[in-house]
């Protein structure tokens, strides 16, 4: 019964639209309007809590309030699994290595001329400040910004908690200004490519771009890459 | 403080490979060894309750039990976002037909004989009995074999956690017996494929099965391709 009302509850809140923030009914509201016992709603709130749908504010005046389920969120259940099942960095690489490429093709034919100006304007920053900074932040960009434009909510879900993992075990890393300029370069043929809705061009590229990538990482940073996956929020 | 605990619990558990049903130490043994307390106890087996880590035994003689997270997790933890996204059955086939080609061509390299076999009798199965119930089972031992079979945690949980969501949306439907022995037999290919490890050619008739699923599917269960994801535990 608690299942049922916690699966009316968060389809309440999509079909409602409501956005982060938003207070829900008290508890006492909604065993009024369910007709149910206390317990039932208790533990119905207490799943959707464990599920990312809602917070429990404690405390008098607290309750229910809106979270909604992010895909960072699966970021974090992604990496506790990979942890768990003693995955390395090296996974998540050939992960990356098989959804980017095919991320490259859809947007070849779905991405708008405002997200290739964005993409653009990554380039240009990398190559006026080939530094670790500017590089990590723009590189994400470039990144974040095809993935959206391949408009598959899934893919972009996987490969965005795939970077958030990744970032968990290899940030801090940094390369020489030389191997920045070489990536923001790969980064502007692959633009190319896009703009020219070479659907075929833009995966190839992308997969050699990632296949550059993992021999670099396999050659300067073996350590690293065999690091396995560990949790942290 | 209490996530730093719940880091140590987690890495615990992983490093003395303590399965589902281990009995941990009791809150007071805790606080006692951790030195901190019961709140920031507390809190830590409540933030690792919520990710699946252990569960909480309520009442006298309960207290934390490892449970482990579970690549089932993510297939909820996905199938919940997806619903706050507002994707459809369409954007779950979509990431599948990125995702299985490359597996089927990652395991032309490193499937064994014995998985080999496992996949001949589920094509033998059908074959022999071409109905749904046969087949609903018989095509997801297939396809979990062969993602087993590539040895890539990530995207075996990746395609585990879709084949989880589309379940959820597509239970049910039948097909002609017709439509099972043609899927029968686009196994059998993609099978003889890996047997003669032809990465290429696995992964193009995996891509082929897929794409024919997809035409299909959008003839003949339009509606249902178009059908939003709802979470269901």
């Amino acid at each position: 019964m608690s299942e049922v009302i916690a699966r009316e509850l968060a389809s309440h809140i999509v079909n409602a639209k409501l956005s982060a923030g938003s207070v829900l009914p008290t508890e006492r509201e909604m065993i009024e309007s369910f007709d149910v016992g206390r317990s039932t709603i208790r533990e119905a709130l207490r799943l959707l809590e464990t599920r990312n749908v809602i917070t429990l504010r404690p405390g008098p005046g607290g309750g229910p309030v809106v979270r909604r389920p992010r895909p960072e969120d699966l970021g974090e259940a992604l990496t506790l699994i990979l942890q768990f099942e003693d995955a390395s960095l090296d996974d998540v690489m050939e992960a990356r290595r098989a959804l980017e490429p095919t991320i490259a093709r859809l947007a070849a034919s779905r991405i708008s001329d405002a997200d290739l100006d964005a993409m653009d304007r990554t380039v240009c920053l990398i190559l006026d400040n080939p530094n670790p900074e500017v590089f990590q932040e723009q590189n994400r960009i470039f990144h974040a910004t095809l993935s959206r434009a391949a408009r598959s909510v899934v893919l972009q879900v996987f490969v965005e908690s795939l970077g958030s993992v990744a970032d968990g075990v290899a940030g801090g890393v940094t390369y020489s200004s030389r191997r920045y300029i070489a990536a923001a370069q790969a980064h502007a043929r692959i633009i190319e490519a896009l703009r020219a809705h070479d659907a075929d061009r833009a995966e190839q590229l992308m997969r050699d771009h990632l296949d550059e990538a993992d021999d670099y990482w396999h050659k300067k940073h073996k350590d690293l890459v065999s690091r396995p996956v560990v949790w942290r929020r």
